[in-house]
């Protein structure tokens, strides 16, 4: 009996660090996949479509919403992003851990439909350190900087339906931290009922037959 | 901001090494405090007050039933077993992981009460390793293995409530995953919904304010 792969998104506040972390948790782990995103915006230089994005046109995204064929979905200025199902479901099936990069509210959407999906926010130590990396090298003028704090804000809206709260402080610390949970995550009892329920038939048979 | 210490049950079958384990999470960690049994079964020899558990008259032990002094109390063959209610509480203000050594259905009741205890069910690796450690030395009669077998399937009765399943097949790894289970589990967002918001206050702060 194989096991399953588990579902698992990783959010966090755009300067948390999110991209670094799943890139060091693919290289130095082979039970991870990471999702790729479908969107209707324009790739921009150095994008490969099936890299960084699943590139379509607005026609192809509207046929998958349609055809429900994505996990999730969103519009963002114009442009639509998405989860395409198939390659989740694969990756599950093959007993991958398969990671989804995205932002609170498409994570509580599908953890409504999976309620099994593991739900991981990451955050900066404090919000001064998240205040420096928004501030980027200080070229910044303050109404971009509000900006980014008022997204920041808005990017936490949910995260206390989440799961877990990671602290990316030191990055290989946080990274074996995210891959312990995920670990530990295998040994909770919802995704153990098959192997409950045949111990206890085995014990029940034990029971009803003579004992050796 | 001291950090709360977490309520943790480790329940598991007679003969799945609980015993052990809890032994080694104390000799090797010091954030674990162990929760001592009250009942009004008599001393065996060798047993401290105190010690293996609280030994208390019957009439002290309806007392503190009165007063609402347990977690969670049964009884077996007319001796009450219960869970003192104020050792509990101490540690858990001082930071300490306490952790109570009791069976599914006192653990389900102490959980209506406090949400966020984490239940840890302890399995042999198969249960012919369990039936293995029943029939001890070879030297029980069919009756009492049956009787035992028969225990086991009961000891199970609701664990699929858990929240996660341990499998004990080497000590030291069952003690390893179980001390990592915990320190993660002091990341659930449930756990840091005041640090959530003090984040966010700071960060709304600063959006208010001047930036500097």
């Amino acid at each position: 009996m194989k096991r399953r792969g588990l579902l698992i998104v990783l959010s966090g506040f755009s300067g948390s660090g999110k991209g670094t972390v799943v890139k060091s948790l693919l290289q130095k782990y082979d039970n991870y996949a990471l999702s790729i995103s479908a969107t209707t915006r324009q790739p921009r230089p150095g994008e490969v479509d099936g890299r960084e994005y699943f590139f379509k046109t607005r026609e192809e995204f509207e046929q998958m919403i349609v055809e429900d064929k994505l996990l999730e979905h969103a519009q963002y200025v114009d442009n639509y992003y998405g989860t395409p199902r198939d390659y989740v479901e694969h990756k599950l099936e093959d007993g991958f851990d398969v990671i989804l990069e995205i932002e609170i509210q498409g994570a509580l959407k599908i953890r409504e439909k999976f309620p099994d999906t593991v739900l991981m926010f990451l955050m900066p130590p404090t919000a001064d350190e998240l205040k420096k990396r928004l501030e980027g090298r200080g070229t910044e003028d303050e109404a971009t900087i509000k900006k980014r704090l008022l997204r920041a804000v808005e990017e936490s809206q949910g995260v206390e339906e989440y799961d877990y709260i990671v602290i990316n402080d030191v990055l290989d610390d946080c990274v074996e931290q995210i891959h312990e949970i995920i670990s530990n995550e295998h040994c909770k009892a919802s995704n153990n009922l098959e192997k409950i329920n045949q111990f206890r038939d085995e014990l029940t048979n034990m029971w009803k037959g003579d004992i050796q």
